[in-house]
């Protein structure tokens, strides 16, 4: 029971698109925004589903923004495969597909920077100089086209989640925000467009992410503190003779600060975000979990 | 025939009344927003009676933005009156006028910063450090709350209109900016809510702007270069012995770049502005002129 969706691949159009869904629903339209950057996977159709199911029409965007890869990362081989996203799309619900160009998006370079600053100083964000600034201007280029009344991000890119969380309430962008749980092929790996990369090897040695960080709840609830439970999990990645760690660290979320690093985190009043990078190979897969106290949850 | 405007103080109550006014206008619905800092005087008059006439609602927001205002400068002691500015409001025709507190825009220090390049370096932008990132995120923010179809800005402020222009092109968001033409006392000072601090001696040796401004066209017509005219503008403008000039600049509008200083201006195929930012006393008064080719006008 699918329908294609339209595929849509300027702003003008999308925005008479979009008049003409709300001038017909009227009061009872309602936008959920799907922004996704293509090579779509169950999580994806995850976030599709569920706006579909809140939203009375779903926009699904595909866009590989050049602005949030930097000079020596993935731009230009990251994965693209417009029929099978579009297959995925209709299964899941999507109603417009929007694909724009890079020109369409960009048709002189933005003169325009938008910085979150204190949720981007650690992890990605020190990994990846100016990564956050090009999701911030994609995003906020996105919303104000879409103007969607929500728009649903995956919490495997969890510091995506709190960048895009400050920025709207810091720009009161009139979109709620809602952040959707990891999902993780049979075997534990957060499904990623990126882990079509991995070699067979590098495939299963990767589950040394997703197997460390599960043992999370049970090394908090053993007592460890920030900097104990930092090293069991950079010791628990580490016996993958593969895993080359970017980072691993223990943070506040969603503020992203460091807690006491000498107090045990069990009853911390914050929630609790550890989040991994690792490298196998020339491929960078991020995975993390989110505790909050007094029940764990991912 | 004017009625007094709601006076609304909070980011909740305005959005309910505009979605109460959108749902009963329907499709007919159309917003105009005026922008300002209070202190009402003819040139905001003129902005929101233009509104008036053009949209179905009018929003009148005053908000003396504190980001937008250098430590050493006059936040403090910005003029406000509020029973004048509500009834000037009515006059001209506002419908509904946004009276924030500092605490309802910024509830938390904003850790979102909005840059834009390329025509912030120059007068203003280089005089008052900072002073359009405050501009960029209080405007985004105003925007995003009030989401109207156009919103207007007086060419007093130049540079702002040319960063506000910029900033709604890069990030897409869905206003038309419509640039409004200066409003002059009879005797040609440009109106500005900052006109209050004059003394008398400074209020009549400020004329020398707006008197060697007026000169800009034929200067131009004489085959005058950049260089020649911003020297011309320095000497009319220094006639005046209580004039401390901040800056004159000779630029390309709205890029706000350096014309050929040695080509003749006349005949330029970009639009011209001559601008001036001059101290009488401790009030730093701004002016300038738009010239574009072949005809000239303000």
């Amino acid at each position: 029971m699918t329908s294609a969706p339209a595929v849509i691949r300027t702003i003008a159009e999308i925005r008479a698109a979009l008049r003409a869904y709300r001038a017909e629903a009227g009061a009872t339209a309602s936008v959920g925004f799907v922004p996704t950057m293509g090579f779509l996977h169950d999580g994806h159709a995850s976030l599709i589903g569920r706006s579909a199911r809140e939203n009375g029409l779903t926009v699904l965007s595909i866009f590989v923004n050049p602005l949030q890869f930097g000079p020596n990362e993935d731009f230009e081989r990251y994965p693209r495969d417009e029929a099978r996203d579009l297959d995925v799309a209709a299964r899941a619900g999507a109603n417009i597909v929007f694909m724009p160009s890079v020109a369409e998006m960009y048709p002189t370079p933005a003169a325009t920077q938008i910085t979150v600053s204190g949720v981007t100083e650690r992890l990605c964000g020190a990994s990846r100089p100016g990564h956050f600034d090009g999701v911030g201007i994609v995003v906020t280029k996105l919303l104000n086209v879409v103007q969607p009344d929500r728009a649903y991000f995956g919490l495997k890119d969890a510091q995506q989640v709190a960048v895009v969380e400050r920025m709207v309430a810091d720009l009161n962008q009139p979109v709620e925000i809602v952040p959707c749980p990891i999902v993780r092929e049979a075997d534990g790996l957060a499904m990623s467009s990126r882990n079509v990369y991995l070699s067979a090897d590098e495939r299963r040695e990767a589950l040394a992410i997703s197997r460390t960080l599960a043992q999370v709840p049970a090394w908090i609830g053993s007592g460890m503190s920030a900097a104990q439970l930092t090293a069991a999990v950079r010791e628990g990645i580490s016996a993958s003779p593969l895993a080359d760690i970017d980072y691993v660290e223990v943070l506040t979320y969603p503020g992203l600060q460091p807690p006491a690093s000498d107090a045990a985190l069990a009853g911390s009043r914050e929630r609790i975000i550890v989040a991994a990078a690792v490298r196998f190979g020339r491929t960078r897969l991020i995975d993390n979990i989110l505790i909050s106290f007094p029940e764990a949850h991912i």
